[in-house]
């Protein structure tokens, strides 16, 4: 059986479950990694995440298959790196954003190129959060499929079936868009919502009382600053809007239970249920 | 081994969960319910989480223990409608706000009561709803405890401890400050976020996109209006208070992303962050 080379750029949580996912599949793999903290290079080989470490994105290159599980700023960055990729090369970018990483490509090697977007992940970081299962019937965004070459898209979709994903074909722009809602916006009031509880002068006697819908609401509070700044960067627009939109809802709810608009309230509080039937 | 008598008002997720905790301790019961919902009567009985339905206060009161697990205006009335009783009888509400039952109930059977507040929950609701394991390990809230009998705290203490949960006591007025910032408030976020969501155009696809980040911020949007409707208007000027908090924090999270200002965006994720050391 043929060995299929996989680049890891980038040996986080992404990177290393996806390592995890693949090495659970009947395909054989040999995966190499990159990524600039040597800390996380020694874990990788340790969890047998990677097979080997290298040091130069011409090595990377040479790989079958190119996984960039970094932040967005560093994918866009990377990508003006490449000198010519070989015809089969497929590179597939797992950031957060796609527009930018879709159109900043360089033209030469747009067609190696697939940009992706696993829509899961934890509030963990770095190649100890690696697990297995993170990708397993989770939902992958396949954004402007049209600009890969043929060869490429037929390598992601096969690779993202194999590890049990369900694939959904979206332009980039509209990604954007649909990601800003139901995940970076999000992550803004967890964020906002752990700072608000925080930053209470009882806050420890607060906490203490923490239930289940606190602890589910503030998880993602727990996420990679560093991640998060950039995805607010890339899809600044977008997250604006989805945070204004959610402002409405809220200041909604804020009025009626000021006014003691208890039936109103009610219905508002119904119209929200209705995610039951959707999720 | 004595048999102690338990009646529940109330054969919902809290009060049926409570029977399951409670059948599953070294101790003997017997469980008498009352609701006024026959369908939840019905069902209470077929689920096993009582063995007999009763239709009357009076009958209810006769029993050692009587725990009321309905909402908070809804305890409120009953308070009003006990006659005298039994000088050993322990009645405990299990209400989300805690002052205005606190100061509600008649002087004459004060000492009766106990006024506890069990940090769990599901989206759920209705005996069906009622799971094992829902009290296990969770805080329970009793307030201004200094107001019941010392028979009726030591039966609280013992009771509360039996089915493993914490015990942490404080006064009505405190709890309702902190349950609004740790509850009330993410429970409106919740309610927010799905309608927000669900409001676009787009909705189905952009819910298509869920990872576990919005599962989990919008659970709770899936609960009962009903029982939240109540726990807005007991607990209206705090849950006012909470969201404002809450706005403020947002707010600033939108200016800096407005603004660019990426580095201090940085380092207020980064403070959310510190939440992780302590939950």
């Amino acid at each position: 059986m043929e060995i299929t080379k996989v680049g890891i750029v980038g040996l986080g949580l992404m990177g290393g479950s996806l390592s995890i996912a693949l090495q659970e599949t009947s395909e054989d793999f040999y995966f190499i990694g990159l990524d600039h903290n040597e800390k996380h290079c020694q874990q990788a080989l340790e969890l047998n995440l990677v097979d080997k470490i290298v040091y130069t994105l011409a090595e990377i290159s040479l790989c079958d298959i190119v996984f960039l599980t970094i932040p967005v700023d560093g994918i866009i960055a990377i990508s003006k790196q490449f000198d010519t990729l070989p015809k089969e090369c497929t590179i597939i970018d797992l950031g957060s954003t796609k527009e930018k990483i879709s159109t900043s490509i360089p033209k030469e090697i747009r067609e190696n190129f697939v940009t992706a977007h696993p829509m899961t992940g934890t509030e963990k970081f770095g190649p100890l959060a690696a697990v297995s299962g993170l990708y397993k019937e989770k939902v992958v965004v396949l954004c402007d499929m049209q600009k890969s070459g043929t060869h490429q898209q037929e390598v992601a979709r096969k690779l993202f079936s194999s590890i049990d994903m369900k694939l959904v074909f979206m332009e980039a722009k509209e990604h954007d868009r649909h990601a800003a809602f139901i995940s970076h916006m999000p992550h803004a009031l967890s964020y906002s919502l752990a700072n608000a509880v925080i930053k209470q002068e009882a806050s420890e006697s607060i906490i203490n009382l923490a239930g289940g819908g606190f602890r589910d609401m503030s998880r993602i509070a727990k996420s990679s600053p560093t991640m998060w700044e950039d995805i607010f960067r890339q899809n600044k627009e977008n997250v604006l809007e989805a945070i204004e939109t959610f402002q409405t809802e809220l200041k909604k709810c804020q009025e009626m239970v000021k006014n003691e608009e208890w039936e109103n309230l009610n219905h508002w509080m119904n119209d929200a249920n209705s995610l039951h039937d959707i999720l």
